[in-house]
């Protein structure tokens, strides 16, 4: 970048841009896979809302692409950095701004973490719902830009369903806001839900409504240990067939299984070669669990109920159960989903894709929302025809999805990494209706510009 | 209209078309008030998606209006015709097309009347959830297209948050899909949350998937007698101290009690000043009961579980409770929410509205979400005197709402009925980013123009 751009963007916001080859280093990728790796020319670490317009402003004026970031813990390149583009980190603007209890309501900035508003609102009875693995430091900013999803989600819905209006800054500086602050309203489209999941191309969002819910007080964990895979996928279908409503119902495969005792010495995989976890809450949490337990322990499960120490343990488990990068390996998380009645048959596919291209695999689901996270691996060594053979694996377990009604993203977002898939499950009249609204709220094209649609 | 045209629409469509006065008549308005009466030039009841595919390639060659139209229940005008127009009306189209119960889904034709859905899915232990007092007649492509609230939207959402998917006919006939089967899906942007509730001015929605939940098997029915209305509203904040989430929480007026007792020779008034019907529903139900009784008699009520007859008629009652229409009045309902916390100064203003302008007053609300009905009348003999004194309470009680935090319109649409007052709760620049997005969808302005956004 032109060095007379970069003094005024210092000198439009000053204090707030760096261009340390370490910053630029670290806010160049999220956790998603890099397609075609780019540094950024500058960072910029907003800490109002006049930054973000003052920064939109410049970058209007210049043609300046411009990557909003909340923690970079995407899993879908919607927050690396592309060729010329400026870092907007919004991890700075993290203040709660209001907590209404009996609105059952909360006014946060972008950058506040998930776990931080949950800490907030449980004095008075209240939690934020939408829980992603990734909880304890992605952004709410990032969850509502990617409508993330999460445990909980299985009873309480994404993102989407928690988040009541937006402040937004369009491309070019200009503050709208959408949405209402009662639970309920429907003057005019829904602009909320447009920008909600939208990964940054249609608005930077400054601040977030989000509908509360009551913190349970009453919780039951279960962990149901089944002899395959495929049977507990069984175990989910079980569950629905009880009509029973779980607020928590995560699938794990047995190689997940074995990861985790050997990252965190637990005995998981000996007690099964799958594990369903469940969780109700509420007040009629304990009938509940009962219900499952019965219709699990007939689907064949070994079932106990977890005291909660060990349930927690077992769900913080969960949570970290994505594992951390290991040099010697290519590896890609996946985040398909599929109808609920396909849910087994998609299961034993994965296993039989990764036989045949000869690549590793591990499965962790949200299985109440029929999402699943397939991790492929080869190792590094087996170089470029490993990865191609990776590669391979990955597409077909995508359009293996897409043949069963399933989506190429239930919660991570397009991002980068997955455009090249969009076209699989999107008409050419649906992608042009997209880009038709892009155009309109970006003219210019410098909002996260590569990313989510094609 | 060119008879040469409508000759063309029944070569184009034949067997679909009626120009007979009474058919004419008969679709000229919705129950919304009638902003400026027009009579439709002819009608057409679709049976296929080709039909309406048919209709809008003839609509868009010689740019003529289309109205789409479900039962007509709408309160906000927008099926009312407009000048020139073709009232597209998809009651035809009532196929249930599949209900898949493993996946907790059903697909539907618009046309499907709420409460056949609702019938057909239950022998499966499930439900659609989004019950708008209009169950009975009102359809599933309707309540789409206004994001439909109702009693049970409390717990479990309204509208938007039970479509996944849908088949949607755009301006010139293309036909396009949006959404996902599984629960979840993030590709792309929210096409599904942007048809939902655009009223018929983005596209015609000919197809709908939507998620079902599980059919409650114990359900507990409180009827919650106060002294007066504000005693009763702050009842509703006093339940949500309490932490406990009813499924039905509806607030009724003195004189709307008044008016049931009338029609149906009940005796509600005698009971009390004011009436908060609360359901719970579940495994937690009788607990949940329990602890709303106790909030709620310490709140001041007199509270009486009705057994589940006296139960049903009361909630039957309520869904009834908008009154027929009468000759000798002039009466129009409004639906503004407001956030919670402001249920109580918002229900003491509105009957301090009703006083200064002379005009008279009843309330219904689906409190849960803060959502107000309150009916304003004076009697026809007072002219247009008393008909501008309606129009100033009725501004002046939307006026209040936006004051408070609030919204023009909960759930009934914008319709033709309220855009006087949309740019007082939306900015200029949301609304140029609406009209964007409507030239952008039909970029000859031929469907439903002149209603939900402006
Ligand atoms: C271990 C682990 C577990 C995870 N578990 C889950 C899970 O259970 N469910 C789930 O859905 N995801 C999960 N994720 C993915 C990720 O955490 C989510 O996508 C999360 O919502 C991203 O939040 P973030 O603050 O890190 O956003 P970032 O990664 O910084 O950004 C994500 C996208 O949002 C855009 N963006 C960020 N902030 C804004 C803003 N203020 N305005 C406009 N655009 C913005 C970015 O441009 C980018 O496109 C997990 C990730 C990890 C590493
Ligand atoms: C007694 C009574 C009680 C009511 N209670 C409630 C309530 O509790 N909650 C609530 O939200 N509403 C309520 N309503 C209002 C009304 O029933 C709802 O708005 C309902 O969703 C309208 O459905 P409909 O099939 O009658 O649609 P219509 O009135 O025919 O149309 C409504 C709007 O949707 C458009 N439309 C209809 N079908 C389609 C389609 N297939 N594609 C595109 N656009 C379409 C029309 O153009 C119009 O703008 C009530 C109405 C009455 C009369």
């Amino acid at each position: 970048m032109d060095c007379a751009l970069l003094e005024e963007l210092q000198a439009v916001l000053p204090g707030r841009v760096s261009t340390s080859s370490s910053d630029l280093d670290r806010y160049s990728t999220d956790e998603g896979p890099v397609v075609s790796p780019a540094s950024p020319e500058a960072v910029v670490r907003a800490r109002s809302v006049a930054d973000v317009q003052n920064l939109l402003r410049w970058a209007t004026r210049h043609t300046v692409p411009v990557v909003s970031r909340g923690a970079g813990s995407g899993l879908s390149g919607g927050a690396h950095a592309t060729p010329g583009s400026v870092i907007l980190s919004l991890e700075d603007m993290n203040r709660i701004v209001a907590v209404n209890p009996d609105d059952e309501t909360a006014v946060v900035e972008p950058g506040v973490i998930n776990a931080d508003l949950n800490q907030a609102v449980a004095e008075h009875g209240l939690m934020y719902a939408p829980d992603p693995a990734s909880h304890r430091w992605s952004t709410i900013g990032g969850n509502v830009a990617t409508n993330a999803g999460g445990l909980r989600c299985a009873k309480y819905g994404v993102t989407r369903d928690s988040v009541l209006a937006l402040e937004v800054v369009l491309a070019d500086g200009t503050l709208v806001s959408t949405g209402h602050a009662p639970f309920k309203g429907v003057a005019g489209y829904d602009l909320t839900s447009l920008m909600t999941g939208s990964e940054g191309t249609l608005g930077v969002i400054v601040g977030i409504t989000v509908r509360l819910r009551y913190l349970p007080r009453s919780v039951h964990t279960l962990a149901a240990f089944f002899g395959d895979f495929p049977k507990a996928a069984a175990g989910v279908l079980a569950i629905g067939r009880a009509r029973v409503q779980p607020a928590i119902l995560e699938l794990l495969d047995g190689r997940t299984l074995e990861a985790l005792d050997r990252a965190h010495g637990s005995n998981l995989r000996r007690r099964g070669g799958s594990l369903l976890l469940t969780q109700t809450d509420g007040y009629g949490a304990a009938t509940e669990a009962e219900m499952i337990t019965a219709a699990l322990t007939e689907a064949g499960a070994v079932v106990s109920e977890e005291n909660s120490a060990e349930a927690e343990h077992l769900v913080e488990l969960r949570r970290d159960s994505r594992g951390a990068s290991a040099e010697d390996l290519y590896r890609v998380g996946e985040d398909v989903a599929v109808p609920k009645s396909q849910l087994v048959s998609y299961v034993t596919a994965l296993g039989a894709m990764a036989e045949k291209h000869g690549v590793q695999l591990k499965v962790i689901a949200h299985a109440g929302d029929g999402n699943l996270h397939p991790t492929f691996w080869v190792e590094r060594s087996q170089g470029d025809l490993g990865r191609s053979r990776l590669e391979e694996a990955l597409d077909e377990s995508v359009r293996s999805a897409l043949e069963l009604g399933g989506t190429i993203t239930g919660e991570h977002g397009v991002g980068q990494h997955k455009r090249r898939w969009l076209a699989w499950e999107q008409s050419e009249e649906v992608l042009d209706l997209q880009s038709g609204i892009k155009r309109l709220f970006d003219p210019l094209g410098i909002l996260n510009p590569g990313k989510a649609i094609c």
